[in-house]
């Protein structure tokens, strides 16, 4: 992702503590008192300019997502259309995901979403791949016990990587798709680079783990 | 796979006894009497017209192939290659994949290739599918604890269906590639449904699994 440099984004994140939760970790184990009700909580981490996370917050008004970036640069997008949108379900962590152990406590997280992460081809980089073990142990540490991982990519080299990573893990695949655009899911929310990528004609991968 | 009457199939295979094993029972447990030393045992099941088990057989001298296929339509085409080429690693059954039980012991067999199995693309034929969880207890049966399947198909929705139902296994993925044409994979033998798809320009998917 392009980062440009935005000085006013800092302001502006901070100036919306309503939509860019300000002191996440103050609410770990007990996020209820976030959203004023205790419906499950699902997370986007690597969030982007936030389409997929809004869209879904649309279309599901009885879940809770949060969306986590590390960027401020790039979370003002999606604080800009959650401004736009209003959604009482939605939140945004401008913070690094692997410190989610920081602000989420064990079951505070229903399920996570990881849409198109970024993919460290070189394999010095695989420690930083949001499909790497010790990244599967964080998601782990603040789910319950059967909790879903639901990832989608371009990138058929992360795509491979994670299915085995996956594996080795001891998840559960329990559902795949090698061509999510040809395919009969339905519901699909497209993120921003789902639109790119498959506008190029690119195939989209899509899986389904649990724990187990 | 068409099959044409082939009257004179079963007096070429039963005058070649050297190739196709007559009562492979016989031998469960000994297999080494049949090849005449005690290197490792791969199988491919579904073996058609036998191009993959030949020149694997060929590339491998130190590995003993066992070709098993259905058909005596089928497989007095892969009689003929074998014929041909001689090769003392490799013999053929002529029986239904089903009894792999009554033929091999645990541990007689190293490993399992799946080539272009048969797709069985409806739901209530689910069970005939070669990557169905009874043929995974079939193959694990005859194997060593560490036991591999080695599986390539074009066809997507099989492969997929596969990785869930190795998964639902439990076994370990140790090799994934979604595009094996073009990928950096060594040592690929083509098998007859590889090379016509392939030219197609169908994508090959490939996997590797290992019980543990
Ligand atoms: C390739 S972009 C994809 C954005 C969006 N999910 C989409 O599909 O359009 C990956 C995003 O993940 C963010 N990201 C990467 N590592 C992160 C981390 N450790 N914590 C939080 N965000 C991260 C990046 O800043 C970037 O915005
Ligand atoms: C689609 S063909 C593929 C042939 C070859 N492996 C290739 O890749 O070119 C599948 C083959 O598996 C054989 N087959 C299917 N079910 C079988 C079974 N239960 N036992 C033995 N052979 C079987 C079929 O007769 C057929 O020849």
């Amino acid at each position: 992702m392009r980062l440009r440099n935005k000085p006013w984004a800092r302001e502006k994140i901070e100036t919306h503590p309503q939509y860019v939760v300000a002191n996440p970790a103050e609410h770990k184990g007990k996020w209820e008192e976030v959203f004023g009700n205790d419906n499950p909580i699902y997370i986007e981490v690597g969030t982007g300019k936030g389409q997929f996370v809004t869209g879904m917050a649309k279309a599901h008004p009885d879940i809770n997502f949060i969306g986590i970036e590390l960027y401020e640069s790039v979370i003002v997008s999606a604080l800009d259309r959650l401004i736009e949108a209003e959604l009482p379900n939605l939140k945004l962590l401008n913070v690094d995901a692997k410190n989610l152990a920081d602000y989420f406590a064990k079951g505070d997280v229903d399920r996570v979403y990881l849409n198109f992460s970024d993919p460290w081809p070189k394999a010095r980089h695989e420690k930083r791949r949001l499909t790497y073990k010790t990244f599967l142990k964080l998601y782990e540490d603040i789910m319950p016990e059967d909790g879903e991982i639901h990832f989608k990519t371009d990138n058929q080299g992360l795509f491979e990587y994670s299915l085995k990573s996956f594996s080795d893990y001891g998840l559960l695949l329990t559902y795949v798709s090698l061509d999510l655009h040809k395919s009969d899911f339905e519901g699909n929310i497209m993120t921003e680079y789902e639109e790119k990528f498959s506008a190029k004609g690119q195939r989209i991968y899509r899986s389904e783990v649990k724990y187990r």
